[in-house]
């Protein structure tokens, strides 16, 4: 052992500087030089759980309390109005929030067993409520009222225990905090919000629970030197436990966004189709109106597990993690249509997964005809059709060139199924002859994949 | 108009006995001979819906009061002990029974759309409470204490708008009603209950809503004519309003069950998988383990589309009626789940109802290999599978006796595709070549349609 | 109608024993010869308590749901749309009648120490809940739902371990209760309510809980017949387990109060002011807004001890009982107001008494001048005055008289003071001259008793 | 530091007025130098209101949460045992805590008409609840849970309208606030609860509401240099818009109470029965076994109009001002019994008032013999009696060594009673002869004024 300590020694007096780590500066040309933390571009799937009081009345969205109090919206008012007592207020829902329930184990394996590497729960959404004890959200947190649960202790322990990685959203702006709106009055020139709430809390959400991921958002309405964004990023950098582990987003402050942070997520939903510079995450709905849980919701609200897929493959392609939107029950429930969808796409990664983790975009994302998009590894490509061709004959552009200048693919397999495939060249295109539809393994995506003769070092 | 008066003279003139409706005397013999309304046999699916204050726990199962109160089950115990106040009553819960979702119509639709023609409702369960705001349970009924709605009311409207007929689920015992189980005391030679509750109310809720299916349930604690059975049914069928239309099942007493009552249900789920001699009807559950919704319901706790459709097929193969059962919840919402096993049963039904509804059980209710079942109706013979055969070749030994006898079908055609099938004999064995399955239009169980030369009057 | 008597006679003397007891016919005429159970009169004395699930909102009075849904006066619909939710039911109270203070033995107490001889306590009110758990009223009883305690059992045993007799109150009709709205619309020539809830419910409350006093009310809709009153009372007097220490109130059909019955109670707050020819009691309220309790009401709203001790002497000099109304909260508290008032009154009637129990009316009920009110025992008149007079000294002239009769009194004092005092005649007026207020023991109204020489047997 | 002395002299030196305000320096030494503000020691009398979340579940106390949470004493964890379910949390009683009957006018009617001169009102307990719509407290306070409104505003308005002076408590520590516990864990090195929530939200308060008394309380655990007290009260005297107005009370720290501040409380119900030294005031409860309201008080736990006149005239004796307080329901509603002993307070006022308001302590305070009180004012020596004197003679000692020294009174009366009183000096004695008790106007004690001959200026 001593003699490790030895050669760091020499190893450390010979590179002085070196071996150091950088010490980032509270600027974004400092932060950005920061490198992504390996494992997050391999994981290329995370679960996002949308969770709070909001998912009491869990109608119309998760910005009820918005939706409602300050754009007047009359769905959300006359909801409020036929079903409440006059004078409700938002903050009298959360003692309904009862998570009684709420099985974190359970959780976490209906996720691990959908394919994904990573969950993001929102530890604070813009309504404010905590879903940890925080110090400085005093009986207005999990633990005060409602669920009497650390609910982000707890599911952080099983998701782990799961092999995956954990994350936290956390909303910068609180609607309704009167120390925010105070900020905002003075067009964010007091910083009390800031000073008393925000960055404390943030610092001790990443002390006690280490997040793996710190999501940020609710930046939009001041700068980033309103937010201290650079500081406290400098100190996560630096000082913070997670120093080399966590990766951040982008939202912190105005025009920050899909500009700067360790990924980008732009907006809402963000799905380009085209392959991106900065490494990206698309962060997407299962259910197409809302992020919250929505008790009436409809079957055709939730997108089928074949749009879900199309959603992976197209965000995979252009280089994005797809980050998949939950909305549990205020009970604690993911409910079964949810569940059925990250099964069905835990059944389709268990045969398709070669074509997406671990993969990075390939040349060309996506061919010219059909609907098919392309991923590559070291030593394939991998084309994945959203449709069973017409007479079983997948047809492809883009494989041409590469044909041309690799001289030949070593192997042709459709995945999940064992024999090699016919194929043939036909002036542009390649056609590859698939089996009878009967004797595939799974549905909704099929994904050929083409070996090469050598390991690649470098994208064709 | 004065014609057709004459007309009907003469005719009742010259029978002056036969027109005469026949009046059904209070016993079995007599009300056997009723012959069944011909709309149930054809109708072959309806939905059955439990719904009650056992929604608002809706965990479980629709028998929560008794699992806590009567059996003392620790499941039960704990619930409530874990997360209500000691003292807690199960009349409480009716509070919370608030149906704010509840939209008739949209059920309806639903209901319709998954090819179902008819619909029972739980009038009222072994819990007493009672779904419209009947005479003879003040304060304990839906409008006076959760919803404050006719329920029943407001859907049987909804669902004869669609066109389907509506049914009437009703419990004879209320497990805590104390003049029931004063009666129950006395060995049932009282009969306070069933005089000043069971016959008023029953009449009450035949002669307001006109129900298409009154579904009897409840009986088991004693014999008829504790319940006064045959008095009520000779009401029934000689006086009240619906004497031409309803049909009752058989849970009417000790030892009435399989034995006495327009359709047979015998008991729950039940699916004997051969030739019934009298009409009956499976009444099953989408979630395998209840008939009252459950908040906690895991995905693998419902039946998969294919189970539904397998239980279908088998079902009306013997023929039975199918009653599927859904759970809604205490907001009155049908929930994403059972849409989809709805939904996915009316795609399926598009395209192959013509093998399920107005069809008769053939000589063969499946067949010897694979898992094929029959049903018939004038012209056809329909041969229904429940998985692609392999190399896809249908296999059928039932089929050849009919061929030999009938010399030959006029047609041979898989529902939803155009083409006729080419149909091989082979030793015992009729083979039919169907399409490749890229091809077919639906999932899950196909249908090959045998149509004869000519119109068939009996069966074959 | 002799000839019965003649049999009668024969028949128990041919079985020796004489006690034969009358047997009642159902009419007024036959059951107005029932005697009054001698401990009625002498207890002068009671305390009623009108308890309930209009203790929940204890707004306005105890009709509230009468105020609210069918006067629909403003002050009630506006407390019903202000604080809660639309649709909001009275049903939904019940819950919140908790009851969860409720010391039955405490109650008894300070009932005991006020000086009353018996309690009547409402075991329905015309809302319909019962305050036990009736065989006739399930989901809608104290048992079931609120405080899941039986009341009428738990107070009846602690009033009973006090010494003091236990009454029950019961309404006839029952607002909203379908069965009754539903005859009433016949013009109560259907009689389903009063067979089926009424009839039998009275008789379950009589067998079970034995009541002293049964207290009826809520009968002016409807005739006696409709009711089937005498029938009823024909029972309770020929065959009930209290026929012989029953005593029944004069509320039991259109016509009929104020002329049938044990004791009249004619209308609320009777105080007649002159002597009555039949035993009545003077039903009244502390708060004089209301029978059940107003968690709004002011001091102001309460009778003062001095109104109260006023009451009282007026209602028995004039021969009626006195029953004093208290309304406890849905917790089960009599609040301090009213335990001061009762406290008071019991003060009072420790030195004074003597003045009320056991004593009848005299000739004269009060004097003509002063305020002066008479009773009188087997060797006394008491003479009660209501103010302290000028000067000290009482002036009287209704007692010449009898002093002219009788000769002398052996004996003039103040109650509570133990010396003799001077008596002066001057011309028609008798003048008491009555110690230093300071040496006086009680407050509000004193007593001064003459005595007589020898015991009288008759009124004077 | 001189410097600005001397200019400070130099500016008031040439401004001849000597109002220059003196600033005072944030030490004890300075702050003890600055003046009462006159209007307090006249008033005499306060009411002092505790209203907040524990008014919810009124039992035991308004440490209801320490006593359940933290002292663990079992009539508390039973009552939320037997009462709520399992995981229940303090917070969650904010819901209920409605105030819908709150009248703010008619509190301060009641307020006036007791005699009262100010109005003390909890702003914040121990809880840390606010009762105004504080910005540092989000969803803790009366506007976003529980009543919905600004109670500190609303009655602040309502009690000056009646021309009282208005006053608030406010509790430094809270028990379970996180930041403050965490403080605490540092020995009270760290200050984060004094800086961001605590220094802050007083200053927010006074700003605000300008009240005329700060009462301040729960300092017991920290020294004042933790709780900043010396600067914040600089800067109340220095600059806050109240520094001419407002009295502050003595809790401010270990070892401060009963030595700084404009008045002294010492400890609760403070009632030394001697002269102090320094303005003093007995805060004290007419409920004796709480400050808060509680539903299950009874009548023998409320202090008799006697007794809490009894405690006015010991307490103005001695110099002290009397702060009474009122418990008032989660409803808002002042309970009768309190009202009636305000009253009382009011009409004993009415009549004797002169014998307290403006009245500074005798020489002596009370008298050798009897229950006699003494207060005095410009022209009058006032002698209260407790009990009304055997035979009607008042007998006092210490009036004689006056009479001695002043030769003689101008006129010895009995307040409420328009004659001169006969008065005999019998050796050592003065006695006072009181007309007949039946001649005077009020009850509970009486006073006897000595009116001098001349206007006196100094103590005699």
């Amino acid at each position: 052992m001593w003699l490790i300590y030895f050669l760091c020694a020499i190893a450390s007096a010979s590179s002085l500087v070196t071996i150091q780590k950088p010490s980032y500066e509270p600027t974004w040309e400092s932060l950005d030089t920061r490198p992504l933390p390996k494992w997050y571009d391999k994981a290329k799937i995370g679960i996002f759980i949308h969770w709070g009081v909001f998912s009491v009345p869990s109608f119309g969205s998760e910005w009820f309390w918005m939706s409602w109090k300050a754009s007047n919206q009359s769905r959300y008012v006359d909801y409020i109005k036929n079903f409440f007592p006059p004078g409700f207020t938002y903050q009298e829902f959360a003692k309904e929030f009862t998570c009684e329930f709420f099985d974190p184990d359970e959780w976490a394996k209906i996720f691990k067993n959908s394919g994904a590497n990573y969950v993001v729960l929102t530890s604070k959404h813009h309504e404010g409520y905590t879903l940890w004890p925080s110090k400085y959200s005093f009986s207005w947190n999990s633990m005060d009222i409602g669920p009497k649960r650390d609910l982000v202790g707890d599911l952080s322990n099983a998701v782990r225990k799961q092999g995956m990685r954990f994350g936290l959203y956390h909303s910068l702006y609180e609607w309704f905090n009167p120390m925010y709106v105070d900020d905002r009055r003075s067009n964010f020139t007091r910083k009390t919000f800031v000073d008393r709430k925000i960055i404390p809390e943030m610092k001790e959400l990443i002390e006690k629970y280490r997040p793996d991921v710190l999501w940020s958002d609710g930046d939009w309405e001041a700068y980033d030197d309103y937010w201290k964004s650079t500081e406290f990023l400098a100190w996560v950098y630096n000082e913070s436990p997670v120093q080399d582990t966590i990766v951040v987003n982008d939202r912190w402050g105005i025009d920050i966004p899909c500009k700067h942070g360790d990924f980008f997520t732009c907006q809402d939903r963000f799905n380009p189709g085209v392959l991106q510079k900065h490494k990206w995450e698309n962060a997407m709905t299962i259910d197409k109106e809302s992020w919250g849980f929505r008790r009436n919701a409809k079957l055709s609200d939730y997108l089928t597990t074949h749009q879900l897929i199309t959603t992976l493959i197209e965000t995979v392609s252009c280089g994005g993690n797809i980050l998949i939107n939950v909305g549990p029950t205020k009970e604690g429930i993911i409910t079964p249509i949810f569940q059925e969808r990250l099964r069905d796409l835990g059944i389709w990664l268990k045969v398709n997964g070669l074509a997406i983790y671990n993969t990075t975009p390939w040349k060309y994302q996506n061919d010219t005809i059909g609907q098919t998009w392309y991923t590559t590894s070291t030593d394939s490509v991998y084309a994945t059709t959203l449709v069973w061709p017409k007479g079983g004959i997948l047809k492809l552009t883009k494989v041409k060139t590469s044909f041309a200048k690799l001289k030949s693919f070593s192997s042709v397999k459709l995945l999940g199924y064992e024999k090699e495939l016919t194929v043939k060249v036909i002036a542009d295109e390649v056609h590859v002859l698939l089996p009878s539809k009967d004797l595939v393994k799974t549905d909704w995506a099929w994904v050929v994949r083409f070996k090469y003769n050598e390991l690649i070092t470098e994208y064709i």
